[in-house]
């Protein structure tokens, strides 16, 4: 029977993670351990320098709130709550998470990354909707999906080098949703600055977003101008191979650097 | 003239981030925006709900602290404060970033990443000290060694594909220290969890880390092992290529995975 831990960013009273749990229940012994407050956009923060806190949740079998982020659930949950764990599912999320920019910081990829790195599957769960209302009012929709590819993945294992299936929602599924695998776009929104002045009269600034121009066969183009499901293999191999010779581009650049490098460190010690 | 902002997530009280700034100062304007506070651990994590405060340092030219993250740094920076900047740098941080495990959740690179995103060259700094009196104590030897590397960047640019440039540097650099291209280790630490009990009598736990085994070749053997300097070329791009084919055993993975998501719609909808 498989044991799996399912978790989120946006906290334990977010009513995505609840239509996660009760879709995958079934495929064996089901953990709920998620954040206490949201922790969205913390990406794989960890909290190292304050001592963290598990709050078993009543009424509630295998539920947990933790006082950390989504990477602390990740440890603690594996360390101490629940034990060695066969999979890991996080969402699911309000919001979508699509592009390289919102992967980047975000806590429900965040989870599933820090399963990964302990070589547990990883998939995560997201929705293009901005309230959990609306995951509530889909999930006998989305249950049975969510149950196709948590069994697929259960039977069949991670595909070699993939080491998070990402899976997002449009806004609004139906008898035509189609599901396309896409690879995750470089940007999602331009960032933008407000200046405001406060009653005092200090400046104070927000950060918000506007969309970026869409590309056709990204995760993006799939939720949002198709309105259709958009699966994105990730890795987290960030590495640029560099080849050890001359012959490349990219050789020649890096031993350029190293011998500039070396040439002063050998001339401070002149 | 090179327009050049320099920041940090170690906060802009640390040693390491005016180290750097003196290094690059006379390649161009050059911009010291840092968080008020130290934000380690918080990776590309976003301030989204909360308004940030800008505050000049005073008795210094053109330094600013802001009540935010490394990446919100990178937003208010180039769209308030400094505009348009030719490269960012990042660092020196107190503490390697060697590991992807590691990379994901670092500040420091977080600051790299976000500059990245936005297609400004980006170079990150980090030192396997533990305490910024180090950098501080071997600023002399680094400063150079970080001119050096500004500059090929400068002249250079990016080479194609390559985000972000991480330089790590050992705890101590000699005469006899080394440049070498390496590739990231996937961990470094193995996480695990203290349960300790407070005065009231409640649990409550702390996150550390042990260290994992170290492979020949990587950015911690580097480091660690040998003790010279690690360049380690980054790229942000996590996408696994899916081919469009059954002739792949990821694409028959895919096609497998999306035809039963597909038939589970079909399904509900009867």
């Amino acid at each position: 029977m498989a044991r799996i831990l399912v978790t989120n960013d946006d906290g334990i009273h977010s009513r995505g993670i609840y239509v996660l749990a009760d879709a995958v229940s079934d495929f064996g012994e089901t953990w709920v351990v998620a954040p206490e407050k949201p922790k969205s956009a913390t990406g794989l923060g960890m909290t190292l320098h304050k001592p963290l806190r598990v709050k078993k949740i009543h009424g509630k079998e295998r539920t947990f709130a933790i006082s950390g982020t989504p990477s602390d659930i990740i440890h603690i949950a594996t360390n101490v709550i629940v034990g060695k764990v066969d999979m890991v599912v996080s969402g699911v999320n309000v919001g979508d998470n699509t592009s390289i920019q919102v992967i980047l910081s975000s806590g429900t990829i965040g989870a599933a990354a820090q399963a990964a790195l302990l070589g547990i599957p990883a998939v995560a769960f997201s929705m293009a909707v901005n309230d959990d209302d609306k995951i509530e009012e889909q999930k006998n929709m989305l249950k049975p999906i969510i149950r196709s590819v948590v069994h697929y993945v259960l039977t069949n294992g991670m595909p070699p080098g993939v080491d998070i299936i990402s899976v997002n929602f449009p806004e609004r599924i139906g008898k035509n949703t189609e599901v396309k695998v896409a690879r995750a776009a470089k940007t999602r929104w331009r960032e933008l600055v407000d200046e405001r002045i406060d009653p005092m009269g200090e400046k104070y600034y927000w950060i918000y977003g506007k969309p970026t121009e869409i590309e056709v066969g990204t995760d993006v183009h799939v939720v949002f101008e198709e309105g259709n499901i958009a699966i994105t293999p990730l890795t987290l191999n960030l590495n640029i191979p560099v080849p050890n010779t001359e012959d490349s581009k990219i050789g020649q650049y890096f031993s350029g650097l190293c011998e500039d490098m070396v040439s002063t460190i050998r001339k401070i010690y002149k």
